[in-house]
């Protein structure tokens, strides 16, 4: 088979994707919907999160106009032919970068909408299956969380291929342009993401702990507890949060991938024409083939799904995630085998063929991403060392509960810098020895054999994704299952699904963070290259000024002062998010206590609280909140780069990603490690000195209850916003770098 | 007067300040010490403060010796002819620079124990002397903590000019050579900032939170209660924290940004040489003259803290430190216009004399510093929004609390990222104009103007040094009023000054933060100097791949490697940092619990507590666990540097720089903003919505204390470590770099 052949696999496999999520769909859908309160309690959460997802898409969808209509008249004006990379440029390149933003940011919003919809009525139906069969449930939940993971990797490998054919990648003349006429669809896809994950994320923590403060806390009654007027609030919280907001990150993470690997493609697509090789597009096009790969064998392992009543839910997940990633190995051979040919040429260290090179850097980043899966379950489940001390450290209150939580934190950070460092300089190493050498002397299989290694760690993203959805939906069901007060089988069953799903979630962070890291360090040289096909084109030109970007020097203040910035921001801008949902958390305590205080029928079950109230107090509230942190991360880099220049905002990118990696992994961490240090208490792990058991209602609770609270805006609104910021530099630099150049 | 005339000033006004200094130790030690009760809980303190000392200062001496003997046998292996910087190399240079680390360790040694014994004796007298009068009060606590600022700035001034006139820095011949042969200076006294600052701020909170935990949370007795073991354990650690800790740390930046200076020095040096311009050597003996005017407005400014007795104590302060600083412009100018003198050479914009864009520049250094000063007064102090914040966030208990400081903390990189960014921009831009052009056109004016701002920032140091030790004296003060049973006009006064000496430790941090991060990019440039400077020698005997070090490149994933080895480093060492103040106090807590349970007459006060053995105990663990991080932080440099080479170490330094002086930042405002917010309650600001005081004894409170406990090893241990470790990142490089060269 030849590499023009294997490209045929890209449309098929987005398009049999996208139908297996349908039938997926429709197979959750025809389940039964169990007992009548079961309907009932799960009818108001589709309500909200119908009300939340109508209200939170209409202003992203208004917001995304704004900036596409933003992108094109930046560009128009500013991407003159003087600083344009390709023969396109003013307004037929800025209509053609709106129009990708645009449609960028509608495939995101769509498997965004999709993924929420089954998701919200996934959960009745794990519920309802709860009572019957443990297997059935996890069944019913897995498969509605991949109906999100099918349909985020899909349409982002279609979006990518539609685009990128529209804009002439089809084309032998043009197909080396292209890349660059499509980065508008990975910042559409970032500004979607980041608004979706700001939003999102503000509303499931505010929430959580502002009903858990008014009802657990003042009012001593149990969480999901029907008396309580924010619990259908809580619950549709989980949805919009884990499921929207990851997945219009993924979303943003496959889609920016993609590009930035292409654009990588393009210098090694020159050395293949000059020395003619096969198939020189191959090299453009080999993301999106091994992406098709990755998700023909998620689709495989969906079917893998399954076990003894039982057996642990979390083994019959590992069991699809290991079939997933031992599928997406043999594609990686194939598409590095086929693409990859080189006319005989070897490499460098051992002599071997060059796709042997890039077949290692794909397994690297394979490997990351199993690396990251049992780094994150060491660091946040119960059975290891870092919750257990900071279970201990409950027993002597809250402030020792929040300084071991931290310390447990920081300290997370070394075994994620380390990876991310060996997975970098071992996929560097593999490219650098593969033989890409340029026509100049420069060697550019380095940098493209990180982008191998981000595609082989970005295969697995649809079971990922799918296992992440997993979470909310069982989290739905065991607060639908406490809600309609249902038999203590299936409460069993759905409190088992639920402590799985808590582990899914905090495993796709860190997945989603090594990603980002990985990631942010290829479009970095995506960027570099734009910025220098820019560069040669103005020197060609005579223009005065123009030079190459050479290096990115730290030596120089201005680099320094932007590197500086790009920390800072990190910083700044979770502590608005983190305060943002201190506010709209202090909305929903307000409207909560006063439904108590003026409805006193509710706590002896007469009276129904008002839910929609607080559900759409709190949709208000979020959607408000999450406009400051969204510009200020929008604003900064634009502002940064024409005051600084090009070269500044690279160090920007870099120290910014540096910086946000480890306090996303910090914030993600604490904040796992306790939730499960609480859990691992009220699960009756924790003793005094004399072997009394410090459980539910002990005082080492309750100062761990603190940590998990204080854990909350942590790791599910400011770290996860964090992962679209650094992907959002990312894709703003490189479609505004024209605007950067002097 | 010409510029060495102007030189000669150095060594007087060194030696003038250390006799004012013994003059104003005279004077404390002569004044009375109070009723019997006071002097027994002072020589308890004493003896406590002594035993620490003692034993901490043996095993630094032993960790200096060992790393003497490690400098002098890597400088001698590794440093050949082939990568040395001057003519000196080998055994010959490792012998300098180890002797240049000893003399650096040992001055920084003298400094902090003999500040240290001045502020064991000063505290008593204060207390007594608040008795009579809060003027006398203020003036004893102040020079009692003057001693301490004086040594340290006036010691680091002589050890520099000491170690530079013995290694040949007074002969014209070897003038350019003798900044590169006193790097070791920087180190050693880096190396004892290390390990004096994690051991003191390991020791002074783990008593603090040790103490509090079951003094006033189990036994609810109040704090500095004579019935608690622990109290005069925490009463030691306010000093070796504050005191010796901090002064080791400002010791080590007015060293190290000496000598980073004094080697960029050497660039305008060969300018000046060259263009004829008179004086040559004046540029590199500048920071040493900025330095000794520096002491010499502070000596003036002692004589004007003085007042009413119904003053605020901290306008009397504040009274001083302007004087300071209006002093040091009119020395700043001086020392520009004499020593910057180019034959009528002129600078760029405008067309003004060269001095007058350095007398900017160290304008802008002063500015910083007062810029410094008020930013931290507004997010610490209870008058402002961020403290109000976080104690209306107390009501709903210890998460909100938490929350909210979380966000005031990470909201404060801000102001501070700007500042600095502000600072370097104007400092940088104002030396480009200056006309300080290379022969090969490079225009060393920049980086030059930067160092100038620092020894501007830098002018006020003994006199910020002072108002830190202030707080420590007054603090004990305070306890030794409360031990005793002072009247309650005596505690009234000890409580005033307490606040007081809360705030001008809150400063100390931030100006100690912004002072690191202006030094580190004129280290930094001064390690690329050095770097380059071994480079051309290589070039010039020829020797194959040798090459100048002409950018840090981010984009080399080397170098990003080591970017993202310094960032994790910082919250890795914070971490350690943190975790070792959880052990040590959890080994107080068992100890003064078992006391309590043991020897049940404490309590009616029939039996005393043994707190010589909580003193011994907390000794002996904090400088356990002092070694961990010290270790952490001084092997990952030299790693880094020797696997990924001098590029690598370069980013690995800038990066761990902004990251640590980011977090630092976090972590320093956010204790001191919940300490404030503690205390803001306490002093009954915080009302309910009925308009009821929520005081001592509250909820709120309760919360509050939470968040005050959370931030002791924030603000006392892992930020202050932070300033040293960003400081000992630079001197280590520079120091090693012929290590990292290939």
């Amino acid at each position: 088979m030849d590499a023009s052949t294997l490209q045929l696999i890209i449309l098929p496999a987005g398009i049999i994707a996208v139908l297996f999520a349908l039938y997926l769909a429709r197979d959750v859908l025809a389940r039964d919907t169990g007992t009548p309160e079961m309907q009932a309690v799960a009818g108001m959460i589709f309500e909200g999160a119908v009300a939340f997802i109508k209200r939170q898409y209409t202003t992203i969808f208004l917001l995304a106009t704004v900036g596409a209509i933003g992108v094109f008249g930046l560009i128009s004006v500013f991407e003159t032919q003087e600083v344009a990379e390709t023969d396109i440029f003013g307004p037929a390149l800025g209509f053609r970068t709106a129009v990708a933003f645009f449609v960028g940011a509608l495939c995101s919003m769509a498997s965004g909408i999709i993924g929420m919809y089954i998701s919200v009525k996934a959960n009745v139906r794990t519920a309802s299956a709860a009572r019957r069969s443990l297997v059935e449930a996890v069944q019913v939940a897995m498969r509605g969380g991949a109906v999100s993971g099918f349909l985020v990797v899909a349409l982002s490998l279609l979006g990518v291929y539609g685009i990128f054919a529209a804009f002439g990648g089809l084309n032998e003349e043009t197909v080396k342009d292209a890349p660059f006429l499509i980065v508008g669809f990975g910042f559409g896809a970032s500004f979607v993401a980041l608004f979706a994950q700001l939003g999102g994320g503000i509303y499931t923590k505010a929430a959580d702990v502002g009903s858990d403060l008014v009802g657990k806390v003042e009012k001593g009654i149990p969480e999901d507890d029907p008396r309580n007027a924010g619990v259908i609030a809580d619950l549709v919280g989980d949805n919009v949060g884990d499921c929207a907001g990851r997945g219009a990150d993924l979303f943003e993470s496959t889609a920016a991938e993609n590009i930035g690997a292409m654009i990588l493609g393009v210098a090694a697509y020159t050395i293949a024409l000059n020395a003619g090789w096969p198939d020189p597009e191959a090299w453009i096009f080999f993301p999106l083939v091994v992406r098709a790969f990755g998700l023909l064998a998620t689709i495989v392992a969906i079917f893998f799904i399954r076990g003894k009543e039982t057996e642990d839910p979390m083994s019959m997940l590992n069991r699809g995630y290991w079939v997933t990633t031992l599928l997406s190995v043999v594609g990686m051979g194939i598409t590095t085998y086929v693409m990859m040919q080189t006319n005989g040429g070897i490499g460098n260290a051992f002599g071997l063929p060059t796709w042997v090179y890039f077949f290692g850097a794909g397994i690297v980043g394979l490997a990351t991403s199993i690396a990251f899966v049992y780094i994150t379950q060491f660091y946040t489940a119960g059975s290891y060392r870092p919750v257990r001390e900071i279970a201990e450290a409950s027993k002597t209150g809250p402030a020792t509960n929040i300084i071991s939580g931290t310390a447990v934190g920081f300290e997370t950070t070394l075994v994620t810098a380390v990876t991310i460092a060996i997975a970098l300089f071992a996929s560097f190493w593999l490219g650098n020895e593969a033989g890409l050498i340029a026509e100049d002397g420069r060697n550019v299989g380095g940098i493209f054999g990180t982008a191998v290694a981000t595609m082989g760690m970005l295969m697995t993203t649809a079971y990922i994704l799918a296992m992440d959805t997993f979470g909310p939906i069982t989290d739905n069901a065991g607060g639908i299952a406490e809600f309609s007060r249902a038999e203590a089988g299936a409460r069993e069953i759905t409190d088992r699904l639920d402590a799985v799903g808590n582990t899914t979630k905090a495993l796709t962070k860190g997945y989603a963070i090594a990603s980002a890291a990985l990631a942010a360090f290829l479009l970095f040289s995506a960027y570099i290259d734009k910025v220098n096909l820019i560069q040669a084109r103005r020197i060609a030109n005579d223009i005065p000024g123009a030079q190459l970007l050479e290096s990115v020097n730290l030596a120089n203040v201005n680099v320094f002062i932007a590197a500086l910035i790009a920390a800072m921001l990190v910083f700044f801008f979770s502590s608005l998010a983190i305060r943002a949902v201190g506010k709209t958390a202090q909305a929903i305590i307000v409207e909560v206590r006063r439904q108590f205080r003026e409805m006193p029928g509710i706590m002896d079950y007469t009276q129904r609280p008002d839910y929609a109230r607080v559900v759409d107090i709190t949709t208000k509230a979020a959607l408000r909140e999450m406009v400051a942190p969204g510009l200020v991360a929008v604003a900064t880099p634009i502002i940064v780069g024409v005051l600084l220049g090009a070269e500044a905002v690279a160090g920007m990118l870099m120290v910014g990603t540096i910086t946000g990696v480890m306090l996303a992994t910090v914030l993600n961490n604490s904040g796992g490690a306790w939730d499960n240090a609480k859990k691992y208490i009220e699960s009756g792990n924790l003793k005094d000195e004399n072997g009394n058991v410090l459980g539910k209602g002990s005082d080492a609770h309750a100062a761990a209850v603190v940590g998990d609270t204080v854990g909350d805006p942590f790791k599910d609104t400011a770290g996860p916003s964090l992962h679209v910021l650094v992907k959002l530099l990312a894709t703003i630099t490189l479609v505004m770098a024209p605007l950067f150049i002097r």
